[in-house]
């Protein structure tokens, strides 16, 4: 991508309307723009990112044996009169009248649709087990919108819906998620505890949130001090995460903590998931039974699953960011590598860098080109606030040496005299091929 | 995917409620769900479908040069105020009242707020050309919603907007999305006529439609038949084709029509594309001003592009099914090949399957492994019915032979003594590669 033609508005300024750094560094860069409050457009930069994302949720929600659906955003209010839930939710429910006035909703979620479609297709125990989920906007109305997309009133999330026999096929699915869970934040560069928690008006029995640890959390937690050591090692031993303790502040009580005094620890957190054993909360109002392997009608078990994926773009930059912009990890940076051409007037230095930028997309790499006719040091700080993993500095070295001078982003370390194969190896990394 | 464990609940009898052959197909093969009237949620074999129709589009629209964005489906009521459109729209645009009172909708369309985003960072001519787009729900409250998805009110749609410094660039970039859209249409399978339109409530001076000759069409059209001969080709010239005569019902001036009778063809068509040169119809209002080379302030020229995304799949089905079932171009089906294991309770033919369908897999193909335990004539009414391109049906004499038994679902040829290399060659046509 010529940076001269795409559509990237940088901001200079610190937009005083935003408190927190995700929102700030999001506004900067050009990603978001307000549309009202708490809602907005994602501009081409940050619409990258959010499709990154998705695409990795996307893999993890397959792998796990979930199947893709769309659910409507606009849904009738009788099925959550027969849930139960039109009258209980209360005023974060956008609440619509159409045309020939019948009452109808914003999907703030998709229980009840979910369960319409299970108590129509799945008759028989040979139907189960089943997972579905989508990823398709929400809107739940804020009464105080705020942190940008942190905290706004249309999101993006994946809610998946499992669908089994009994207690314990539930559980099977519940573990499975957990554990897609677990590969995704960690694909996603994130490291994110499972919590217990409340489960709040989506209801059920059993109930994990999944925290980013960041001081512009709003939730605080309890946990284990062994719980820290253990997502530092890297290996997710699930069932051993599970074990530690792990609490938000509605389910902690200090009085019984198993946890002793010295080793309690507490933080505040971003929930970027949730996940819910939901038991027959949902089927036993809408009926969503089926046959048993004995002849017997019997009741759906269900779990639901959700994922906040625009808000996670934010709480990607809240855990990896500095002073000066945004650290994107590799698997969501909106594109591979910037190629700055720090000499745009120069005839010679302008062709190299023209033919290194084909040599690099040759080479499957997704390029921010910037090609623009501005000084050196507004193309350094363009690009330290944008965050891609890589910058190549062409100039006249590069020209004269036939290497090239590559900056690592997140280290701040500047190579120099890099060869070919050598900075091709950097930027694609252990993974990147070109069927990824 | 194995299809015991596929979520596909088929259904044997014709719905009464489907008038139209694409709408009883979508539910015969259990690609989609009504949730109300005229809201639909997608199953997974829909899902799939729509997203790679999504796939070809976003692909077509950046090699256009387009960028993409999401725009809030939810929108104040200011900004359409501001265009004089909110009291102009009628009863189609779905009016919300926030919790704080404030006047809010649905998105029918996304002029105002893609204007908005032009005003506030193109300041300058430099900062044009642009086109950015998006590829997400609208919603119109139709009155007699119909037809299934042909016609709903939640829909999925591209719209793309471009700014311009004067009304020759702006044709330009009218001509680069007709010919996006020519190449979009071919790629899906279609031959879609271009025709002059009336612009109705998106106004503008100029207009095409993009017209899939169909009799369920609810559109009539007028058209030059040299026009049919040249779509017959394959080989679009697009100057070739806006030079011959094709108008809608509208547009069209029996008297004065510069075609003569004999050469007057009438048909229906189903509107799957709508291009527009807007002119100053949004930036006048809205004051999107740039200042242009000679330091002037002056007002951009826009256009706007759409293509019914959700409607395509319905319209695709129009064009390509015969009595039995759904026949998918390539491009868009939801698994490249169905494997139809004949013996299921035979031990070593389901594991000679078991093998192909992995070795399927390994050459990157998408395959729907049909392992039910089902009479053989079942499989084939179920498989005629979804219409993947390709079925493979292996059965004793497959496993006897070490040939394979393939049929040709646009034919109905049924090639048997198939060779391994001949039968990957099949099903992958000339273009599919792992990248790809």
């Amino acid at each position: 991508m010529r940076l001269s033609r795409y559509f990237l508005p940088t901001i200079k300024e610190n937009p005083s309307e935003a408190q927190v750094v995700s929102h700030r560094l999001m506004l900067r860069s050009g990603m978001i723009l307000q549309s009202s409050a708490g809602i907005y457009s994602w501009l081409p930069l940050g619409t990258r990112v959010l499709k990154n994302v998705e695409r990795i949720i996307r893999q993890e929600q397959n792998r796990a044996g979930a199947y893709e659906v769309i659910m409507p955003t606009i849904q009738s209010a009788d099925l959550w009169m027969e849930s139960g839930r039109y009258n209980a939710y209360g005023d974060e429910m956008l609440r619509i009248k159409d045309r020939q006035e019948r009452d109808m909703l914003y999907s703030p979620t998709a229980e009840e649709v979910v369960t319409d479609i299970g108590r129509k297709f799945m008759k028989s125990y040979r139907d189960l087990p089943q997972m579905l989920y989508q990823i398709n906007w929400k809107f739940r109305d804020e009464i105080r919108p705020r942190f940008g997309v942190m905290r706004g009133r249309e999101f993006l999330m994946k809610d998946c819906y499992s669908f089994d026999l009994n207690f314990e096929d539930a559980q099977k699915s519940y573990r499975t998620m957990m554990e897609a869970y677990m590969r995704t934040f960690t694909r996603l560069g994130l490291k994110a505890v499972p919590v217990r928690a409340s489960s709040g008006p989506i209801g059920g029995d059993m109930s994990h949130e999944f925290q980013i640890l960041a001081n512009t959390g709003e939730s605080l937690i309890y946990y284990d001090a062994d719980l820290e050591k253990l997502m530092e090692t890297e290996t997710f031993d699930i069932e051993h995460l599970m074990g530690l303790y792990a609490a938000d502040e509605e389910m902690h009580d200090a009085k019984n903590c198993p946890v002793p005094q010295d080793r309690l620890k507490s933080k505040r957190g971003i929930e970027v998931g949730h996940v819910f054993y939901l038991g027959t909360k949902y089927s036993d109002p809408l009926k969503a039974h089926i046959i048993d392997k004995g002849g017997q009608n019997i009741t759906v078990h269900m779990g639901c699953y959700g994922i906040g994926v625009s808000r996670l773009v934010a709480a990607i930059i809240e855990a990896s960011h500095d002073d000066v912009g945004i650290v994107w990890p590799a698997s969501v940076a909106p594109f591979d590598v910037a190629l700055l051409n720090l000499k745009p007037d120069d005839e010679k230095c302008t062709k190299a860098s023209d033919d290194l930028y084909l040599k690099l997309q040759q080479h499957c790499l997704d390029v921010l080109y910037d090609d623009r006719s501005e000084r050196s040091g507004v193309k350094f700080a363009t690009h330290d606030l944008i965050g891609l993993p890589w910058q190549i500095r062409f100039g006249s070295r590069s020209l004269e040496s036939n290497t090239y001078e590559l900056k690592n982003r997140r280290t701040g370390e500047v190579l120099e005299n890099v060869s070919w194969d050598n900075l091709i190896d950097a930027i694609k990394g252990p993974h990147k091929s070109c069927c990824s």
